[in-house]
């Protein structure tokens, strides 16, 4: 059983109680902390978003349609639906030809709420476009037009490229398995929430992958560029990587390129942190990433980055807060276990 | 540690799990099932709400002020905010002589998407009556009519009335210390979501408490009438305590008076079945109600009633049951551990 990670308390009791894993790994694979089971294969859904994206950036095709950051940025998201969000991924399906029909990642209402709430004031219904991973898959279909090659007809090849076999998805696959080191054909296998494969992985590979992106080191030199533009995009338009209020865009907002970090579904975070050279991967045993995820992430940036009191009071906020209710009274709080805390200083030690 | 309850699959692949504790008492006190620890204090939150209606209708208010089935179901509900619940909300009030101006839950948008979404097109803003403890409050308003007594100005009597030393809410607390057994003033305290307190009792006691509501036997008379009108109020209006799609509607819907049921915010859930005496408390301990805590007591349910084979059916719905993707492909599954299931079998039997 993996350890309590993270306490909800009201009124000062513990309320509820998460448990997982976090993997902290340097670039020539060495294990800085490992809490928990970091062998065991989870399912890293959206959090390695910027891996299935390297193919888009090391092909040549996002120079080619001339993705700007904003662009690039989406096709690393899990965002929102905000009106933004929806019109730039509209803005890279327009570069590539294709429209929004062309999308096989399924409709859902925006998941900022607000903007759900302005799309159905306005009398429309979601589309595609609002789909939380439409930025990746507009990504996909962009690697598409470099794939198909002249002559073909686009719309005809793009078709299912979702599958595992269409080569849109076998690039993707490749870039993967690549960065991780896992041998993705035989690992455990599902579908993931937007069509495409989901595999997994262990926890200590994840970890590996992102000490790669955030260094180049172990990435073939294509993959190495196809990192770091994509890392400068996020940092340079962290609104689209997440949305309003979100905390990968609030944290990369405040702290730029000195942290690369993204949520995924089921209690997942992967994290680069370049100045340290290291690859963080989080899995919350019970899935949740709504706020357990969260609060674990920022207290492994606090234990590895060197930070200036207000970053480090800004981080704090995330893993040590205060919950209240519908009437702004405090209720509880939630917060990095003391166990996790203690596991943290003693493998990381102080950065600051 | 508890032990794990709940498999959330992908692929055919354990994704995430949930742990938890289960505890099913007869009204004797008698321990049928103690899966988990359930001597350790839990906060049941909304999962208690008829034992917080008691009063209500013990003290003659329900009858004086002529609530019916729908008025009374809404007391003991955490509904959707949608249009019927917040409109019956506002009679119960205007039975009271009061407004939701009265109201002191708070506010926020109806937790149900399409009746937040149908309100935002309407171009209004939620109000206190969208808050999902709004019923239980309006019953609150209508025992405070009662308590306040001829010639007082109950506007001004109301006020405060979540507080743990008003008059209202002392009522409410010595009916939860009646029915649980459990000493409140010395238990772990808090405030609820709904900004009245909250209080942790062991999950054994509140299976107890649950078991006492289905049969009336450890109540005193007032309350075991109040409990039993009650009961059948949600039974008779299922669609009040819950709404469009939730499980307590269906399963209540369904089955009618041979389960009251009711789920609490971080995981819990509380449930009667008279037939059989016996009362059941649930806590999963990450706090997870969405899914996990309907899985467990649709298990729970399954091993205690005898039901006819379309009717399993229907409850193995909930206990074992196939996730879809936004395109509705299938990626998964949600189901009650072998754990779970061989602990229910070998405590409970086949009641078929």
């Amino acid at each position: 059983m993996n350890p309590i990670l993270v306490d909800v308390l009201r009124g000062g009791h513990v309320e509820s109680q998460h448990c997982g894993a976090v993997a902290v790994l340097d670039v020539d694979g060495g294990v800085l902390a490992a809490i928990g089971d970091i062998e065991r294969v989870v399912f890293p859904r959206s959090a390695i978003k910027v891996l299935q994206a390297l193919p888009l950036v090391a092909s040549g095709a996002a120079d080619r349609l001339q993705l700007d950051e904003a662009e690039l940025a989406l096709t690393c998201a899990s965002h929102g639906g905000e009106a933004l969000h929806a019109s730039t991924v509209a803005a890279m399906l327009a570069k590539a030809g294709l429209g929004s029909d062309c999308l096989e990642c399924g409709t859902h209402w925006p998941y900022n709420e607000l903007a759900s709430r302005e799309l159905a004031a306005s009398g429309a219904r979601p589309s595609a476009l609002h789909n939380n991973c439409s930025g990746k898959h507009a990504g996909f279909l962009c690697l598409a037009c470099e794939l198909a090659g002249p002559g073909v007809n686009l719309r005809q090849y793009v078709k299912g490229y979702v599958q595992p076999d269409h080569p849109v998805m076998r690039e993707v696959t490749a870039a993967l398995e690549a960065a991780t080191g896992a041998l993705l054909h035989a690992a455990p296998r599902g579908t993931d929430g937007c069509s495409i494969p989901a595999f997994a992985i262990p926890l200590r590979r994840l970890a590996l992958a992102f000490a790669r992106v955030g260094s180049g080191v172990g990435l073939s030199a294509d993959h190495a560029r196809a990192a770091k533009r994509l890392r400068q995009a996020v940092a340079s338009a962290p609104f689209m990587v997440a949305g309003s209020g979100r905390m990968d865009t609030r944290v990369m907002d405040r702290l730029g390129a000195r942290v690369f970090m993204k949520v995924g579904a089921e209690g997942m975070y992967c994290a680069a942190l370049p100045e340290r050279g290291l690859g963080v991967a989080i899995k919350i045993a019970d899935g949740n990433n709504a706020r357990a995820a969260e609060v674990v992430v920022a207290a492994v940036i606090e234990a590895c980055l060197p930070l200036n009191s207000d970053d480090a009071a800004f981080m704090r906020g995330f893993s040590d807060c205060t919950l209240r209710n519908w009437r702004g009274t405090e209720v509880g709080a939630l917060r990095a276990s003391a166990a996790l805390r203690a596991a943290l200083a003693e493998t990381l030690g102080n950065p600051g």
